[in-house]
């Protein structure tokens, strides 16, 4: 019934606020579901969705958490966590530690016990005590082996460490229970085929059992890689749209470069929504800074070239706001991309840019993508938990051999447009070639040869990969 | 934290009604949660699930959603239909026209479209027109293949045929969309294991689209084994149970033979309620008939047994109907139970017994069962959709050798029961041998000998397996 729903109110908002020509086809055009377009989300709902001047959509469960033990306290708690049993952290153990500190999770109190890691894979939700649901797609969940769990015995905390013994933070009132991988696995990725990045990563060689509790952090978790400064908390975002003034935050997720057709997305974005009458929104550029596969550009070229793309004026410095998300990638399609809006949620922003076959990638062993391109944004559309927020899906962008840069597809003139993909754009830079004019500022592009330079070298053992920002 | 909510009403529940004595575990309870125990689902879901007497539950979507062409319309619908682009049915898809046209699944008017499809794989529920929320855990879909799809072309209708060209239905409003069955088996199954038997039967080679639309069912669907009088729709149900007066419903699905352990958790069950008030708790004794696997007992032995446990006076002919719930078994565990519960609503029941590993079996390939066994009923007490029904989990009752018959086990003496398993029961049955005294009622325990033998005599070559009933 939904489909119906939804394209009759497409015609409605087309009618009411005139956004754009008729010519253009339903499937180009940006629609602003739910609130707006969307009787079925009417209701009690819809007055927590409009925006008043200054206040910021509401975090999920009310309240935003946050999971740091105060710091007068966090020497004692040092002390008193050198008690409990340790359980060694991965490295993606701590990204998600951070995530959970933040509030990113939102009510999310610390690593999931049983009933919300059920709830996550069989509903992408988790009901609160209030009976409201908040969305939950993917287990944010601790794994530990079987003498980790011999060792921790009837103990009902446990200390997490990094290096050596140092604890940086502790879990209390635990749950231990199994970690039927097969099962996660199936349910989050809707396959257990070989390759995906994150269960090689991080599943596969993981404990067989799972530990939830309540999370109390005692160092703030910091990476000391020259980007900490942009690794802003939920809270501290909220407060930098409040000092902005927003009326609206809409967010743009991505772990990749920027180029021009993202740019023309984000700048269109807010024209249409200064046109819907909010005074000034703002947009959170938000790339992606945990854990992601060997062949994505790694965070720091991609900060670099964001930065480039700020300094040369294609996005406007004033109303973007730069930061680091710092989840890791599931690369698990329909199901992430609830969770990449959910946490965007928690940092203020009421609007999503969602792209074609978000946190999608090709089949690891078969000929095609793993998921349906549209899967990402219906599923989105429709996710418990998420009616608050506003789905802005994708336009396509393409380079318009008419106009010399890169401008929202036109089908009756297919033949004007080329298509540059990820894989297009990097064979380019790794080439030095340049990509058409306007397809990316020049500062940006240039990043990206260097990246790709800096690559060879390495191979040829040159210099490092690494470099610091 | 939805469990520490759950445990501590059910200490108020206890001390409030005083169900049972302290010294029974918790593990053991039975306890009735949500509506009494729940204060996570108060407000105005409650007013909707109080048994009004003669009131029953009210089906999902507010009503009773029946999918037959009017008997004066049918020769012109069929006529009709016959100029449609015609779809040959497998056999369970029969049983699925069966089950959507009678209403078990309503509000869904038919096979289900993309969106439906999406929302029950990711959510297992679906959010209707008016912003509320019905379960809906297993899809129900059409597979069609490429030639059948070429076929259809662009007719908004198709026919779908049994025999020949024999119309049993129109499909109308259709919607044609992808069958990516790897990703409907992991999300459904939580597993792409090889030998999930639903899916050998019913998904690896049926084709690559699902067809969804309206439902329109020329010919109600008989199935002339002599057991149709059996087949009462939820419609026909509602009926039984108002003709008996009943102020509350409780549902025992089941796909085996009832022993005395059954019988006592649903004679106690009934106990239990009166307690609490009611005056009329009616049985709906309801074993599943459509598609099983090979190694089940078929459903003309079951119901044979069923009747004789009946006869004989271990259930309470008065107080229980027995029926046939008509769906096919996916043998999907928790994701399946939450099917099994939101179907018995729309028949009337609001209590429904659920027992340990509910629609589970071994993992095909490992040693181990699939799904761990309180999963069912910790997904069942938290699903989306179900908040109206009064989950009732089930106490384990064994062979008691003190009192020579089947009692709730106590663990403060587990030397004296016998757990006798169903591949027990069966070795007993075939090699006739009898089980213990007071294990199951004699002329029950017959029909099961009488089932195993003629199964040999066909083996050897005797008699054919099929008995009509």
């Amino acid at each position: 019934f939904l489909f119906t729903i939804r394209s009759l109110s497409l015609k409605i908002l087309k009618q009411k606020f005139n956004l754009y020509p008729k010519s253009i086809s339903s499937y180009l055009s940006i629609f602003l579901s739910h609130t707006v377009a969307d009787p079925i989300r009417t209701g009690s709902i819809m007055s927590q969705t409009r925006i008043h001047s200054g206040l910021l959509i509401e975090p999920d469960g009310g309240k935003l958490v946050e999971l740091f033990v105060d710091e007068s306290q966090r020497d004692l708690k040092r002390k008193e966590a050198l008690n409990f049993p340790k359980i060694k952290l991965t490295k993606i153990d701590v990204e998600w530690v951070h995530v959970l500190s933040e509030g990113w999770a939102s009510p999310l109190k610390g690593f999931m016990r049983e009933s919300e890691f059920l709830q996550t894979l069989h509903f992408n939700s988790i009901r609160l005590e209030d009976g409201s649901v908040v969305n939950m797609s993917v287990p944010i969940v601790l794994a530990i082996d079987d003498s980790q769990k011999n060792q921790i015995d009837g103990s009902s905390s446990v200390a997490l460490v990094v290096d050596g013994n140092n604890p940086i933070a502790i879990l209390t009132d635990i749950e231990i229970y199994k970690h039927n991988k097969e099962e996660r696995i199936a349910r989050t990725w809707g396959t257990t085929s070989p390759g995906l990045p994150y269960v090689d990563e991080a599943i596969t060689h993981s404990g067989n059992w799972l530990i939830g509790g309540d999370l109390k952090v005692i160092e703030p978790v910091k990476y000391h890689d020259g980007l900490d400064s942009f690794r802003l908390s939920p809270s501290e975002l909220r407060d930098e749209f409040t000092r902005r003034n927003a009326d609206a935050v809409f967010a743009f997720q991505l772990r990749n470069p920027v180029h021009n057709g993202h740019a023309l997305l984000m700048t269109d974005t807010r024209r249409r929504l200064l046109e819907m009458g909010y005074k000034n929104p703002v947009l959170l550029l938000h790339p992606l800074g945990g854990y992601t596969k060997e062949d994505d550009v790694p965070l720091h070229w991609r900060l670099k070239q964001h930065e480039k793309v700020l300094e040369d004026g294609v996005l406007d410095p004033e109303t973007t706001v730069l930061s680091i998300f710092p989840s890791p990638m599931h690369y698990a399609g329909p199901t992430e991309v609830q969770w990449h809006a959910k946490a965007r949620i928690n940092a203020g922003a009421n609007f999503y840019i969602v792209g074609r076959d978000p946190a999608g990638m090709s089949h690891p062993l078969e000929k095609r993508d793993l998921y349906d391109a549209d899967h990402g944004k219906k599923v989105l559309s429709m996710a418990p938990g998420l009616e608050r927020l506003n789905i802005l899906p994708f336009k396509v962008a393409a380079y318009d051999k008419t106009k010399n840069g890169m401008a929202f597809f036109d089908p009756s003139r297919p033949q004007d447009f080329i298509f540059i993909s990820g894989t297009k754009m990097r064979t380019l830079a790794k080439t030095k070639e340049s990509p058409p004019d306007g397809f990316m500022c020049p500062g940006g592009w240039k990043v990206l040869v260097e990246y790709y330079d800096s690559l060879d070298q390495a191979e040829n053992g040159g210099v490092s990969e690494t470099v610091p920002a």
